[in-house]
């Protein structure tokens, strides 16, 4: 017979009574098997979600140890599941967007963002609560600079990353139109930046290296061409834009993703605040090069 | 009007969503103050114990941090407190005595233990089973020596420390006539010891220089003539017994101790095994003294 249950040891590298959660099918994983389509919701935007098809449920490391314990006493072990979750009722969320224009060209922009969602156990600080509070930062200093970029810098507060990019695929849809002179996003927690990432065309390495000269002030090395632009902004590469990655030191993100302990006590400020003249730089010259950026030539 | 309840910040050390348990009153505090003794509870065995007179409870470090944010904002603040802790029945449990007959001497001991009782949100690796574990391992060891210390080992697992050292004042009411040649407990963790303290009169300092010279081979320092026993042994300090204390880095023991995170994988194996060294010098050279230790006189 099949499983009646599935019980992980949780996706963590913390040592404390405290699951991580998650969502157990990507809309990724549901586009490519039809088995899963079979199984799965079609949500009003035509949409697919997926609910497992057996309970599911993630364990603490201490606890997964103590599993682990009494199954090596080779004794029967009988484990109670008591879940109560469930896919509630479908409602609508918003990506907030705001825009810095530009003094030149302000129908082109630089998309730079984090995701509003987090889940439920803690308070999202990190995860990625950091990742609005760097970015709207960064465009805040930019719009009281003395003279603005050439080109917007938009700045945009995703919905729903956590159960699937909704937001982020939806910003893709409703701004085909939109010319996009880069993207870069903060997902990673709140620790400092120590590599600049890039995906763009080669005749944009000086452009490039102004950028990564600039950065290396913060202590931020220069990554290679091979930017991936994370869940949400990954749509808009994957559409022709240039990506940018600001990569953060992750030694204890996996400690406090997706936990209760996801709160405002771990960020430090001071680190915050080399991500967000990271950001800073980072967007001011992509949207100032004298030449937009594309992406390379697939 | 009075409290309606007590909030409090958790005593502890570590930045995880998990508050720390404990008594709100012991049973010191309410020998010594007849208003609380008027509320307290008599037990079968003269013992009084107290509730607090109005709900209590503790917040995680992280949650406190959130609350004290929410005052700072100025505007009323509601907290709902639902407790569903009561005072249970009364019931007997025991202390666990096992002893290592001495060769000579095997009416007079030397004590060591730990307690056997822990706070229910963790396993109580820490808090004591690592002290328990720790001294029933140096009194094997010392049972399978060539040959046996002058006087016994009695090796001590004490009952309820946790609500009021039931088990610490029991054991000293219920050996009054028993010869004590010292006592030392473990019960701080399961980190490495630093430092060996004691209490006894100055005229056994050589023995406690003898000790003091095998206990510097594990790389623990001699400390000073004014041990305090710690919770259950203190008892039989009070009464003129020498008292021992082999200190262990208390670095992350409140990190953990009274929490969800008082679990086995805390523990080093490696680290737990000095101490076991530490017990086997100390227990075995205290019993095998030439002339019985006894403590300062008063």
């Amino acid at each position: 017979k099949g499983a009646v249950g599935l019980l992980i040891r949780s996706i963590g590298t913390d040592s404390h009574r405290l699951a991580h959660t998650g969502v157990g099918l990507s809309t990724t994983q549901i586009a490519n098997d039809p088995a899963m389509q079979k199984r799965a919701i079609k949500l009003k935007d035509g949409s697919l979600i997926a609910l497992t098809a057996v309970p599911a449920a993630a364990l603490s490391n201490p606890d997964a140890d103590q599993l682990e314990r009494l199954l090596q006493l080779a004794q029967p072990v009988r484990v109670k599941l008591t879940i109560d979750s469930a896919l509630g009722a479908e409602y609508t969320s918003y990506n907030v967007v705001g825009e810095v224009l530009g003094r030149e060209l302000p129908d082109e922009c630089v998309v730079i963002g984090g995701h509003l969602d987090s889940w439920d156990q803690g308070t999202g600080a990190i995860d990625d609560g950091a990742g609005v509070a760097i970015t709207m930062a960064a465009a805040e200093i930019i719009a009281k600079a003395k003279q603005r970029p050439r080109r917007s810098i938009r700045v945009v507060a995703f919905a729903n990353e956590e159960q699937g990019v909704f937001g982020g695929r939806e910003y893709v849809r409703a701004n085909a139109k939109v010319i996009h002179a880069g993207a870069a996003e903060s997902d990673f927690g709140a620790a400092r930046v120590y590599r600049f990432d890039y995906r763009v065309a080669d005749r944009f390495f000086p452009a490039i290296q102004q950028i990564a000269g600039v950065l290396h002030v913060l202590d931020i090395e220069q990554g290679g061409n091979d930017a991936g632009g994370g869940a949400d902004v990954g749509g808009l590469g994957a559409v022709g834009t240039p990506i940018f990655e600001l990569q953060q030191d992750g030694s204890d993100y996996f400690n406090l993703h997706h936990t209760a302990d996801d709160t405002l006590d771990k960020i430090d400020a001071k680190v915050l605040d080399q991500n967000v003249a990271a950001y800073v730089v980072l967007a001011y010259l992509a949207a100032d090069a004298e030449q937009r950026m594309t992406a390379p030539e697939q």
